[in-house]
């Protein structure tokens, strides 16, 4: 039940296909050298494979569980926690000004994925704090910032998100709650969140809930919803804690997976009403939430690329170990470790394609927003922006479809032993299931690419990608490996036919979107899927490139680097262009457009 | 959490497709006329949805227990099981001469699937008692059929394998439990057997183990194995019971799903030796095994669809009730029940295209097994087994992975929600994971498939099954609506690219799989999916042409019959040839199978 942290993969990527030695010329990126950052990915290895990898197994058995309104954490993590805040953990990535160390995202993504790999349960805590730190870094005064942010930053503090309610899930223009002004410029707020994660807890003195709510004249629907930020203990001016707020935890959801994160039903005002204090302007919420979103939403795809690198992990490790029957080419007399068996290897190596397929997409998007935050360039940043924005819904949605695929292969390889519970593997298909939903599921997520992302421009910036992979592709062709290699026709090959797809799925969007709205919507997961496998096979293809030539200085790295490459190319690729046959296909008044509700 | 048994569905694909008044001609199967299985349909309609529905979930949340090697089952199940057996169901396709009804399996076929889906935890139980007679029918003496079958005929006692031990798992050559011949004929078992369902529990008076074992002097491997029974009590000569063997369970299996169906650890001679009964001859007992396997194997792939059918009702439930965001094309001002978004149209349709194809397939499938049995013509019996042979690792291995992807996807369509365990959809997906690993993996289907069932021959049988859909794809083309509805150009277009595809996966096959043995048996599941995908397009087309022109008598049923065809066309049957690419890219020393241990 170990975990490894994948530094080498890590690094590898960092360097060779996300830039981070331009990253760390940005300003303000100095320190983030490739000393440093191996520094970074080894003290984070090291705390990840110690001290949180263990607590996950029996977290899971162990749930966090509510008494009173009072929540306690599953064994080990309240002391797991102040490890981690004694590390500065919180804080890579936030700004020096509040106590963060102002580390780049390219290198904090690293340092997620390990954390969400090593204990998922856990890392959901830390990675909501993001969000509230990011909400008040935008739109917080600079009061609120000096008295919630050190705190937030140091994790001395966590933070929540408070959207959902029981009738508006993905449909926040349904929400209820409601926030009364009050003389002294506070709000008292009442109603009820559900599904919040780390809602309550006993690993930190405080929790900052930023919360969703409108005020008594807001307009209906999504611009009437305003920020607030309801701390469970009021603070005082100096910063010290006050009164307990009115927000109380009333259950706590039991769930297929994550169990050890506590994912609270909060009540607000059942005593009088619960003291929130707005964040910048009313109406104006869904604005900044969508900014924490953001970034909560790329952090969902790594927790799906860490997820998924633990469930091959734990597969490998059994299939080497598990000895059982003769090789089917006769190479033996005897059984064999599964692993050489030819199926086996197929699904590790596809549980290992789609991974660090995604784990270089999400991070060469994660320098992107680097470039975006840090360039000196307006043009720039600019350009680099567009980019990191069409990248999150795919990052999120791919690399978590993939992670329950992936979770689903690692059962598979360990044959009747991974449906037992106490082996592990069935923990990670079960704790899998979540990401694809939360924070935006997949069809929210795909809806925002084709929207906002590919046919608001015109297709101008997914075109501009789109050029990208084929300066890639002609570097495949002329690369001198390309006759001797056959990775390289193959993923040529490959690349250039999903390409080609992708390109067809975007045109078909563009001309349709107004006149057939369905039809393009009704595609908008296909277009999403066809874009992660496209995008993450592009960067396999970089990978190959970088691989190349350099088998002597690692071949057992540099080996399964090109042959990862190639099995993506075969066995991955190829499904961009039955995605595209589905997207182009579809008319409205046809096939499941045709459909009515009492049909199904 | 309802269920209502897909009646119309099973009949139309009975009468339509599988030839049901063909069936119904065959010596031996007259009874079967279609107001006969009108009638057993809508009986075991009521008994599946009123009695064994509603213990699904309550099962999921009180396994059965072991306390001192005494199980008992979860609540109400004895009681149900009780009403089982007053029914004649565990009878229904097995001879009259032991007290059975003798039908065909086309008509026990929807049967198992409305029992699976309505609990597929109780299902198992009554599947491998039919397994047990099976067995003994094949190769029991007459004084054994005569002590065992008619007690297991009518549910009296059930009936476990006992193939599984520790070290022995997918390979049966590693079996080491013992068998001892005594001087009275009987023999001494020692050992233990793992995962064996229903191996012990308080719902029947007797439970009849088949229980795999070597003599002292086998020979080693598979060539070694004998089959024995080996009851729980004793059965005396008058048919009474007798003393308790000495076979005793150890302890249940805590698993992901199937929580209800108590997994034992049996010990076999802890106290001297249970005593066993040889089966047929010694050292045959694999070949036994193999024909009862092949039973269970199929029964498994109806238990997938019954779960994926299970699954898709309560996804649509959720969906037509579940009140949530606008519609993108902008046709109502206010949220509308999320069965009206094109993405929960798209994953509706897709669950439904998957479990309807699988259906008709299984079905179509068990009318060739019927016929095998019972036609006068001995040419055609064999025909006919052949086909069967052929279909019988699809049926399992198709029906099962799919049913984890509908499952999946039911998890999906609830949202939030669907990971809360209250909801119940969430167990679908625990219970569906195991389909794809018991009574053999994908993959070992996939090896059947492909050695066996596909090369060994030549290829003669799978071309002569792809005739067959030639001819399909002719009507299709000659067909009068094949201007007027695009279904059918669909159709066309894509159930030939995937026959193609299918045509070209084989080739490879025959050409490399002496030379290159790694290469095909890496592409055996990938293969495997490729047929599943394309054979039961091939039922979906032939749906589309025996719906067309009845729209009249049955709107709803009939035009959502052609839109699920449609869907299927442009969203399922273009994978075959993503399948393809992987299946003849494959070369030894590329890819995946350049990949050493160390190297994953």
């Amino acid at each position: 039940m170990s975990y490894t942290p994948p530094t080498t993969d890590m690094t590898f990527v960092m360097t060779e296909l996300a830039g981070l030695d331009t990253v760390s010329t940005l300003p303000g990126f100095t320190d983030a050298t490739r000393a440093t950052v191996q520094a970074v990915l080894d003290e984070g290895a090291r705390f990840c494979s110690e001290v949180l990898a263990p607590l996950n197994l029996p977290g899971d058995r162990n749930p966090a569980t509510c008494e009173n309104g009072k929540v306690t954490a599953s064994p080990g993590f309240k002391e797991a926690f102040a490890q981690f805040v004694e590390g500065g953990w919180q804080g890579l990535m936030h700004p020096a000004e509040y106590g963060g160390q102002g580390l780049p995202k390219l290198l904090a993504s690293p340092c997620l994925e390990m954390l969400t790999a090593a204990n998922l349960s856990f890392a959901t805590c830390p990675s909501l704090t993001d969000g509230a730190i990011e909400a008040l870094l935008l739109a917080g005064t600079r009061a609120q910032k000096q008295r919630y942010l050190p705190k937030l930053i140091s994790g001395q503090w966590t933070g929540t998100m408070n959207l959902t309610e029981p009738q508006a899930g993905s449909d926040l223009a349904m929400l209820r709650a409601r926030a009364v002004p009050q003389q002294d410029g506070t709000y008292r707020l009442f109603g009820t969140k559900i599904f919040i994660t780390w809602g309550e807890h006993d690993m930190a003195e405080n929790i900052v809930h930023l919360v969703l709510a409108r005020t008594p004249d807001a307009p209906p629907g999504v611009k009437g919803i305003s920020l607030f930020i309801v701390p469970k203990f009021l603070v005082d001016e100096d910063g010290s804690l006050g009164a307990r707020n009115d927000v109380h935890c009333v259950s706590l959801e039991h769930k297929l997976g994550l169990k050890a994160s506590p994912t609270a039903v909060l009540q607000f005002g059942e005593h009088g009403g619960a003291t929130g204090h707005l964040i910048g302007e009313e109406n104006r919420g869904l604005e900044y939430m969508f900014v924490m979103m953001n970034a909560a939403r790329f952090a969902v795809g790594l927790q799906g690329i860490g997820l998924a690198e633990r469930a091959y992990q734990k597969a490998v490790a059994y299939a080497k170990e598990r000895v059982q029957s003769r090789p089917v080419d006769g190479s033996s007399d005897g059984p064999v470790p599964i692993v050489q068996h030819p199926d086996v290897k197929r699904m590790l190596s596809t549980m290992r394609a789609l991974t660090q397929g995604a784990r270089a997409l999400a991070y060469v998007a994660a320098s992107h927003s680097d470039l975006a935050h840090a360039h000196p360039d307006a043009a720039e940043r600019a350009s680099h922006r567009a980019i990191y924005d069409y990248l999150v819904p795919i990052v999120k949605g791919w690399s978590t479809e993939l992670a329950v695929e992936v979770a689903s292969l690692g059962v598979q390889v360990h044959g009747g032993t991974g449906f037992i519970e106490e082996t592990g593997a069935a923990q990670y298909y079960r704790d899998a299931r979540i990401l694809p939903i939360y924070e935006g599921t997949t069809a929210i997520q795909a809806n925002d690419l084709v929207g906002r992302k590919t046919v608001r421009d015109g297709g101008k910036l997914v075109r501009h990608i789109m050029a990208r992979i084929d300066a890639t592709l002609a570097e495949l062709h002329a690369h001198r490996a390309f006759g001797s290699n056959p990775a390289f026709a193959a993923m040529c090959h490959q690349l250039d036919a999903g390409r080609m797809s992708m390109a067809r799925a975007v045109d078909f969007m563009l001309a349709n979107v107004k006149a057939d709205t369905n039809a393009v919507f009704g595609g908008a997961v296909a277009y999403l899927k066809l874009s992660g496998i496209v995008l993450c096979g592009w960067q396999m293809a970089r990978a190959l490139i970088a691989a190349s030539g350099r088998e002597a200085s690692n071949p057992v790295f540099y080996g399964a680097k090109m042959a990862t490459a190639h099995h993506y190319a075969t066995h991955i690729l190829p499904q961009a262009t039955a995605l595209e046959i589905a997207i182009v296909s579809a008319r409205s008044g046809e096939g499941m457009l045709a459909l009515s509700g009492e049909q199904f």
